[in-house]
């Protein structure tokens, strides 16, 4: 069994990333510039948008956080969308979900330029994807497609079994792993809610991404010998005797799975570490295309 | 069995769609106007254009032809393109494909407006149709939905198994009978050129769609009792028995999978009818929201 170590493949990717941008400054070039756009106070999301902001200024990025009080209005927010895909000195931004209520996130989403579009939520990316056309690839599922080419996963002709079908990871994992290249060449079976007998499909499954948010749904004896696991599930269980009162558990029940699996992605530590390293990346290829 | 009778249904949109029209003549509204661009002397194209051009007339629609010839540079369609998205008059249009080798195809059908693109071949209508939002459904799959839709055919928690993955059948196909929706929520195999084994996922199919090209591939044998089938492909067949010395064959055995199904399309007169129908529907759909 082979451990997709997550933190040391994104810890790679980062440091091809500055490696990148020493070249940049080197010949005297202008450095990746990403924004990210926070509106109100939830912890979540601040978290989110610092460890982001912190990773640009690690790799030598420029980076800007547009911080917006939680009253901001739509108009308000549109107009600061605005401002950014017009900034030349921007490459790629982010506004960090969820938005406040009174606010219309696809309305939001649709604003931004599909150019600096780093995240790959805009249709024209995701459209984009899914014709084979050069694109913004949303992080995790770009993360996922990394882990398994520098590991060296064979996917060609394999049957992958996707749980869930997200606009963030199942459905765009479902196109990607079913496209040409490699990764990809899988025939894909995109299960989800409305899947009668999801432990058939698994049990056919050469690789399973799951997707599901279950802690520990997948047991030993749904999948085949040799079966390759990525885990996208993050769930918090209460757990008394650690002392943060929880435990992150994956939707695979890692210890008994991990016995049967040839790949097997752990959680935390998987395709969590891959998310930022992805959106840097895109950063950089904004970075790049630009100056095409 | 049940046969998916695309004429029938064809011909019931095009009433619908001309009720519509005639509503909008009688209170003197503006009626749906499609423009059609053909480059060159392609006789097939020729014949397709044609018949999307007297299709509009019989329902009301206006129409425009723009012919140009096949020596006419990108630079000079992109500009016909350009004139076709700043014309108020013209509510969709479409590029016959193929184009001439000196243009290039993914140029000239970025270039169209996604609000005029009634092919749904633009990433931006892709990638709205694959994020569940309103957007132009390319013709064929949009036409297979309907034939589904208005005879019945349970689509939830099925299994369907497409073959294919191409731009225009198989991924969309893939992506909408995946979908929430009636019909849609089914559980759906994509499976393609690298695909292992074909067989057995056809075997454990309830719908199988098939745009695979070659002529009575799926043989009763393969598939279950009560199969649903859909059959896209269209091969003309040497038959030196019959006056235009070929036949057309579907890529199913339809003789002796029809007496398995519980629904199936037949080859002609199944998918393919549907398919200026639902360019009409979304031309109609253009002229609509543009009056939002």
């Amino acid at each position: 069994m082979t451990l997709l170590d997550g933190k040391q493949v994104s810890n790679d990717i980062k440091e091809e990333i500055k490696a990148e941008v020493d070249k940049m400054i080197s010949k005297g070039e202008r450095v990746p510039h990403l924004a990210a756009v926070l509106v109100g106070e939830d912890g979540a999301s601040l978290t989110y948008v610092g460890s982001k902001v912190r990773a640009c200024e690690r790799i030598g990025f420029d980076s800007t956080l547009v911080k917006l009080p939680a009253s901001t209005s739509e108009a308000d927010l549109l107009k600061t969308v605005e401002g950014l895909n017009n900034n030349d000195a921007i490459d790629g931004y982010i506004v960090q979900l969820p938005l406040p209520k009174h606010i219309d996130e696809q309305k939001v989403l649709l604003a931004v330029d599909p150019d600096k579009d780093v995240d790959g939520f805009h249709p024209t990316n995701f459209g984009r994807m899914a014709l084979d056309m050069e694109s913004f690839i949303p992080a995790t599922p770009y993360g996922i497609i990394e882990l398994l080419r520098r590991n060296n996963v064979d996917t060609q002709g394999k049957h992958t079994v996707v749980i869930g079908r997200s606009h963030i990871v199942g459905r765009p994992m479902s196109i990607l792993m079913s496209q040409k290249g490699n990764p990809g060449n899988s025939t894909v079976t995109l299960t989800h809610s409305r899947t009668q007998n999801l432990e058939a499909y698994l049990r056919e499954a050469d690789i399973v991404i799951s997707a599901l948010g279950v802690p520990e749904f997948v047991k030993a004896d749904m999948v085949k010998d040799g079966v390759v696991i990525i885990d996208v599930g993050i769930t918090r269980v209460p757990d008394a005797s650690h002392p943060k009162g929880y435990v992150i558990k994956g939707d695979v029940a890692f210890d008994e799975v991990s016995k049967k699996a040839s790949f097997i992605t752990p959680v935390p530590g998987g395709v969590g570490p891959m998310t930022i390293a992805m959106l840097l990346k895109n950063t950089l290829l904004a970075r790049e295309r630009r100056s095409n």
